[in-house]
């Protein structure tokens, strides 16, 4: 057997089924042994960076890693994006790029490049298989890399020649350690910390956010008073009526400082201490209080619902989680929603999602600023799961509903997706379609960066603080404090031409319509999300910013 | 003046005054000086692929660099694939990154990466700008270095507060020096070579493929029966009626290895020995026959037309260049072109180009498989540019040619484009309407990645060499005798759904038309080209490979 054929057979003997393949001339030994390897599934994707997003919606959904299939150096490049967000989501990932046969790679032909270089940002692990005979055994380390707590993008570089020559051998499932538990000192330490009496904050991230953990930080703060909050962007969040409610931390600084003021203790589960997003002239890059402590409960590679759970019956013992409550808005047309004829905005369609997401929906979430209120609006809905944007690498959206879809074919997916940011991975559609995926994606379309409209004018680059601030001083008389001139907003600015999104949609096989009123859109994604298979709705509403 | 300004201004006093942008917070003071310098011609790009392979095609065009915006880590990430093919094309580019503020690094905030680890396989030179009053100096040296023979990419990583920082001091333009001559002893040698009368081959790379390069070379090649070649795949080559004709190496190895046969003496000028593209099992690398001796009469960074034009006058000083005939394929319908109702190919899609290309036009050629006719079509027609796929990785083409019309405003942008390949930069059409870039793209549908069909078999995956070659032996009784089969093939295949152009052209701003015919395919390409602005057609043609 050839080392192509070994390392598939270990991966499937390890759980992963699923390839998400953009592959060259270097991987078609790979290719062609899927032929002799039914129990793995090769999905095409017309860009790495949706093999690799989809690779991580996968991860997230299936809590066991899909694997890529990427061609050289360039096709890693095309696929760091997205795989920069799993890292930080700590999605488990294996990450497989072809590379020259061994004795070609000293003639630098044209696709020559430092793999291992381009690789090393994104990845927890990486090694390059020497020999047919090693692939099988690489491929079961890489697998426990990849699912060594909390989940880590391994890459293994796969030259031509290993994948080629004769004398593979499968290797056996790695045994998989679990994290060890949270020292029992640490967890009364932070049980210490809550009965202080001084105004307490569980901050939550990773793991915690499964319903097993924010039933633990529920009893917790129904017993001792500690507020809870969620990070700002977490990979999955559990949520939905008999759950227990959590608001996130905000992503704009200033607002982030409000949530966390008053914070004189704050317990660290499955996250780290909060930092801006960015720096902004004059303002400080952490968000913990001047006079707050910080403990770390459970950091994410820890069993942190465990944690939780051991500090919720040390702190709360007779403590019960608070369950949100069912609740929906109203749809429009009916009493106490929108007109049906009212202009679609933001806020009115945050409403109808919340008004008709569907019980087990997973909600791949890259609205950006249009998606503001869809926290508030979806929060009593039937339970479903929440996956956002963990590494600010735009371009994640439609690739994790991708990804989403195919781990999890029985739940419906909905992507709500910025219309700039769509643009980096569009061709996720045409994998949609391919695949026949159960995925509802709804462009929010307002035309514009609106993010960096907003964040132009909180840098103090134009606007009424340009040249206050850290001395940033442009100058007086040059326009700049009467906001953004022509050139800068032409950069910000999505029309000229408008991007039509049905069209892309149809020119990729994915059913598509347009709303531009409440009734239209209600209409629509009901239909959409009644209907199997691939649907694209863009929603046509103004800028929040 | 802050940082952002001072960079500007020494861009433009630099002749650097395109920035092809994809921007960020971190980039936010940057976008807002761009209203305050107007020497500076800002350029929004949906995507970083399309800004960096922009900079490449009006770098190659222009002969200096544009810039780019990126977005930290991630956004150069998305970029890196066309930055691999400027830096393998030997492209002046400033390639600039912001990066966040410098106090904020130690925070590791979301989008925090290694940029430098990320930049290095591509760039010929890296820094990081540390002070605002710095930037200015650093931008010149940046520019210096991009210059540098034959050119290169350079990366200059902007912290946001560097950025925002007053302080800035613009800088002056550097010195830019010109390669030192070829020394005369190596003249000399190459002449005795080619008077050696053993079988002689030049092969021209770079440089030596600008008129006055391939006026030399053709004088040496009838003054001393010396053959001349090009390289596989040449960042700008000058050609058509009026220039000397060249043939270039061919992309596959066993051609490639047939058109250096006989050869004993190579002779480089501008390129290094030619090796193969890809390794094959029991294949050598290396191109150059095994008998033959290798020469370097000048490489890349050398200033090879005059080296040429040396060694012309020492070898062959009477001799004159051999002018290519203006020639063209006769269009479809008139006598001796194909009927105007025969279905559409690639080889008589290649006539209808070679019919109607127009003077002066730039050719973006990423046609792959399709290409194969294309400079036997179009050798003859009017003197154009060909710019090509230098390092192999795909998505090029589009870019290329937005770059090349935003360089050279009053010549027709042909790029003819592979659909496979198309899909990873499509949103070049965008800027091709934002600009109302005069770009004709022609999309080459064969709904395949028609090369990994080839290549599958030629890499002995499959077909009658499977199990043969390096011992790659997959086995008798699985079919790999029989070629690929259904899930090899639906890796390579496109279809299902169709990918339909003329809706994500149309989607995008760009009129668009589908041509099955070769009379439908002529009309529609008369009139795009007769037409200012951006158009794109289909061109549905079955696969070659």
């Amino acid at each position: 057997m050839n080392g192509a054929q070994a390392l598939i057979r270990t991966l499937i003997a390890c759980g992963v089924d699923t390839c998400f393949s953009n592959p060259g001339t270097s991987e078609m030994h790979f290719v062609a042994a899927l032929d002799h390897e039914p129990g793995m599934r090769g999905v095409l994707c017309l860009f790495e960076g949706v093999a690799t997003g989809a690779a991580d919606g996968y991860g997230r959904m299936a809590g066991r890693p899909a694997a890529t299939l990427l061609h050289l150096g360039p096709g890693l490049a095309n696929g760091l994006a997205n795989l920069h967000n799993a890292h930080r989501a700590g999605t488990p990932l294996l990450n497989i790029v072809g590379d020259h046969a061994t004795h070609h790679k000293r003639y630098d032909a044209p696709l020559e490049s430092d793999i291992d270089s381009l690789a090393r940002p994104v990845s927890s692990w990486i090694r390059r298989s020497a020999r047919s005979a090693d692939v099988g055994a690489d491929a079961a380390d890489a697998v426990a890399a990849a699912r060594r707590a909390p989940g880590g993008v391994a890459t293994l570089i796969l030259p031509a020649d290993v994948s080629w020559s004769a004398g593979g051998e499968p290797a056996a499932p790695p045994v998989i350690r679990r994290p060890a538990p949270v020292p029992d000192d640490v967890v009364r330490s932070a049980a210490k910390v809550l009965r202080s009496g001084e105004p307490c904050l569980l901050l939550l991230g990773g793991s915690a956010l499964s319903r097993a953990g924010l039933d633990a930080a529920s009893r917790i703060a129904a017993g001792t008073g500690a507020r809870v909050l969620g990070e700002t962007f977490p990979a999955r969040l559990a949520r939905g009526a008999g759950l227990p409610a959590l608001d996130r931390l905000a992503y704009l600084a200033e607002f982030a400082t409000a949530q966390l003021a008053g914070t004189r203790q704050l317990i660290l589960a499955g996250t780290r201490a909060p930092v801006s997003f960015f720096a902004y002239p004059g303002q400080a890059s952490s968000l913990v209080p001047g006079d707050g402590q910080v403990h770390q409960l459970a950091g994410p590679g820890d069993d942190v619902p465990a944690a939780l759970a051991a500090l919720a019956a040390l702190a709360a013992p007779e403590a019960r989680a608070v369950p949100q409550p069912a609740q929906r808005p109203a749809l429009p047309g009916s009493a106490g929603g929108a007109a049906a004829e009212e202009a679609l905005t933001a806020e009115n369609a945050a409403a109808v999602i919340g008004a008709l997401l569907p019980e087990g929906a997973i909600v791949s979430d890259e609205a950006n600023t249009s998606g503001l209120w869809l926290p508030a609006a979806t929060a009593g809905a039937p339970p479903h799961d929440w996956l956002t944007l963990t590494g600010g690498a735009i371009g994640q959206g439609l690739p994790v509903a991708t990804g989403a879809a195919a781990a999890c074919p029985d739940r419906p997916v909905l992507a709500l997706e910025a219309d700039g940011s769509a643009m980096y991975t569009i061709s996720s559609l045409w994998t949609h379609a391919r695949e026949g995926l159960d995925v509802t994606t709804v462009i929010f379309s307002n035309r514009a960066y609106a993010i960096l409209n907003l964040e132009l004018q909180r840098v103090g680059a134009v606007g009424p603080g340009a040249g206050a601030g850290a001395g940033t001083g442009v100058g007086a008389g040059n326009g700049s404090e009467a906001g953004a001139g022509p050139a800068a907003r032409s950069l910000l600015d999505l029309s000229r031409p408008d991007i039509d999104f049905t069209a892309l949609a149809a020119g990729m096989g994915v059913p598509a319509s347009r709303a531009s009123t409440t009734g239209e859109f209600a209409g629509q994604l009901r239909r959409a999300l009644a209907e199997p298979g691939p649907h694209l709705i863009e929603a046509i509403v103004p800028p929040v910013a």
